[in-house]
């Protein structure tokens, strides 16, 4: 069986809902300062707090993901688990 | 006179709303795989996509910010321009 | 026995060497540029290399550390390889 | 004339030498590290510092390159200081 069995507990999920609506409120505020011809050094402003919100939520997600699925996948044998990690954070990396 | 007079062009702003509704859309897609218990790696893909529109983005306003309020402010003597460039560009290269 | 048993390959090493030498003589580089007194802008733009040069060899090095140690570790049951692998990757990932 | 005539002052010509220093230091660490054979999530994790130095560094230099070139080329109606400063700040963004 490949896929991560333990999957985030309900909490995890909850943070990062909660971490997801923020940013969709960010990003609507993107929208509305564009709509509203505010400068563009503010908008950039906003747009760096995006960046950092889902960098921030990522690696939260990686920390979670590693803990409840990683760990105790591999602990039960499950190199496919190990592989998907890696995958995971080359992404992570590359992706800035 | 502060504020940047000449604002972005129409087609700036219309390839801005372009781009953030495809953000919107990516953001409103991790909701959906949290939501159907995605596995995490796949959901860490979806985010640093999500980055990588907004890195782009921004920097796609910083040049149009660039050429259509920065140098023509400047031209015309306005040096909060510059000063303002310089806050955005701060906040770019920090907020990674 | 927690460190890790199968080190890089001597090719790995020798590649890392290889792209070390090539960062130092970037470095230097810069140093050479500012007592020339080179324009800003150039100097930025080499330090931009050395950036994206060590960041190119961490992933590299990541690679080849999972490759011939993480994977070889967890498969013969050393958890704290695991361990050790995410707190590189924490790192690699908050230094940007 | 389009270079810039005003050039860093001695005191951050001073300071971006002691950096460098510190990041030449640091170079010749994971080369030492690399031929110690020392664990792979250390040399990461003096890779990351290293990269941390630069950027900082590079900022530092932007700063310094805004204010003693760049305001004063602009102000004396230099705008090729303009376009060479965005080609910098270009690179800084996309160098990650």
């Amino acid at each position: 069986m490949e896929r991560c069995e333990v999957y985030l507990s309900e909490e995890s999920v909850q943070e990062l809902m909660r971490r997801l609506s923020r940013i969709e409120g960010q990003v609507k505020g993107i929208r509305r300062m564009l709509e509203e011809g505010r400068s563009c050094d503010e908008i950039l402003i906003q747009m760096s707090a995006v960046k950092s919100a889902i960098s921030s939520m990522a690696m939260f997600l990686l920390e979670e993901h590693f803990n409840s699925c990683v760990k105790p996948g591999v602990e039960s044998g499950n190199v496919k688990a190990l592989e998907d990690f890696m995958r995971a954070v080359r992404q992570l990396v590359k992706g800035g």
